[in-house]
């Protein structure tokens, strides 16, 4: 079957190619019974005008790159879906890559992006230091970092307020009278785990705290897990770098015969969809995921359309969140 | 900064224009020492090639569109995992939308992804039937049906052999000695609760088991909270549409005093990620949701690569995974 024209449009309605366009662009004023009459047209043929090569010309193509680490990871969805109901809103379309935390990857979808003319790209990266991502800002590509910062790039960008989140949390649990803790981090190169292990020393240290731990692993139930399984001595609190390691942490001590709170507190970070119903609800705390990647896109497209010409930084609050995991 | 552009390439190389695109678009034999004069200067200079205007002269812009009803339901990540994992790996992108179980918005997303010129749409629609499915499926675009097939539209499509997997369950169930079942399902629209509801009045007839109920409600945890909680009457064993489901009969029952699996065995469908892990770790049905994903995406790639030019139906096999929420 042909592929309808704006010339056919033309002819059905019964006006000039450049009426057709007018409407169909909306970009100078048309006669109101000549446009119903090309909507009409529209409408009958199923036309659809050629937005990527109209795109071109005015160089937008109203869509949005988004390098996320692993959509399989719970913490993902959440912001892959805030991301895209901001841009859907505002007839933008969500292009989405996974780069499995590998830097190399990281850079192919970048360049596979910019090769697809996207507008702007969204980005949680590995947390590495990537050399193309200032290439591309210089070049004019528009950046809008999401849960991190890079070091050294100068981007606008989105994220959690961690240091506030861990300190909530630590207050909470030296005011139940904890006073030995094991923190049992994340992947060390991310940059929320960074943030977290610092204010986690801080707080240490302003409370003469001397019993406490430090330990990098991953963002992974397996790393909780492994971790609950070879810990010798217990303290009165394990602080899970994300819900999952506090969950793996929490079966494998209960495995050993020994229970969470009544033995150890154990909490999360995050509050992920599961963290209510586990058992024992875990303490944690919440990270605004779905408006995290809601404000994103909003500051994405602010960028884009010229209403924020200098870098921003949005800082979110997350909430502490007490259920049974703590004493 | 200027836009590095062909000529530039060109010049850096010292060949012509058309070596370079030759080399760009792999289009015809170049001799090895020009190509690596070429390779070098697309390097030096960073020169991306304008893909999408290349695209449209060849009718082909290298991404796909992927319609599914909610990302942050836990069975969709890992399907759109396997869907980017194959895309990426053939240099395809994967533009994601997601429907939010309406009808209207499905028929956007499609009109959206049609005039981004998408080279096949990947389909996990609302399961009402969408007549704006057979009028593009008609005028050429490349289809694929993912988890679901719609009655009345004739397209290629992966699916799970539902059928073959709430019997197996069953099978296990009532060698276990159990004769009074409660079918728990979800949404009464979608393809697969369907096929589950059949196969299961099927089995009670096959058994001749007259102590059995069915319900439709939806694929939530919040659906099965509210049915464990107003239960009177409790069979040996309740169905859960999916694990969603399962986890808030469970938790509900539990809640009442009423013990799983001791009192009651309760089962899921989909093997989520968390039900391993839950207390108790649930018996279900695990569907190969990646597998599905990743099918799909190669199902396509044939079909725009002219490898697949017949209607194909691809049905994989779930497996029953036994666990501790049954006796």
């Amino acid at each position: 079957m042909k592929k309808v024209s704006i010339k056919d449009v033309a002819k059905e309605a019964g006006v000039s190619i450049s009426t057709v366009s007018r409407v169909v662009n909306n970009s100078a004023y048309v006669k109101e019974e000549l446009r119903v009459k090309v909507e009409k047209a529209i409408k009958k043929l199923n036309y659809n005008p050629n937005i990527i090569a109209q795109s071109l010309r005015k160089g937008k193509t109203k869509s949005i790159g988004f390098v996320i680490p692993d959509i399989t990871n719970p913490f993902f969805p959440n912001i892959v879906k805030g991301v895209e109901d901001y841009l859907k809103k505002e007839g933008y379309t969500l292009l989405l890559s996974n780069s499995d935390q590998d830097l190399d990857m990281e850079i192919k979808i970048i360049n596979t992006f910019i090769s697809k003319h996207i507008d702007g790209i969204i980005f949680t990266g590995t947390g590495l230091y990537n050399p193309l991502l200032e290439k591309v800002i210089v070049k004019g590509t528009k950046i809008v970092f999401l849960d991190r910062i890079l070091e050294g790039v100068n981007a606008s960008y989105v994220i959690c307020d961690n240091e506030y989140g861990i300190l909530e949390l630590l207050k909470y649990l030296y005011s139940r009278g904890i006073r030995s803790f094991y923190f049992v981090n994340g992947n060390e190169n991310t940059f929320s785990a960074k943030i977290r292990y610092e204010a986690f020393i801080k707080f240490m240290k302003e409370k003469n705290i001397e019993d406490y731990k430090h330990i990098f692993t991953n963002f992974s139930y397996e790393a909780g897990y492994n971790f609950g399984k070879n810990i010798k001595k217990i303290p009165q609190a394990i602080i899970g770098g994300n819900d999952l390691i506090a969950y793996g942490i929490s079966d494998s001590l209960q495995e050993r015969g020994i229970n969470v709170p009544e033995d150890v507190s154990v909490t999360g970070f995050d509050d992920i969809l599961f963290s209510k119903h586990y058992k024992p609800a875990l303490t944690t705390v919440r990270q605004p995921i779905y408006e995290m990647g809601y404000k994103a896109a909003e500051l994405m497209l602010k960028i884009i359309n010229g209403k924020q010409n200098k870098i921003k930084g949005i800082i979110l609050k997350p909430q502490l969140i007490i259920r049974n995991s703590t004493i």
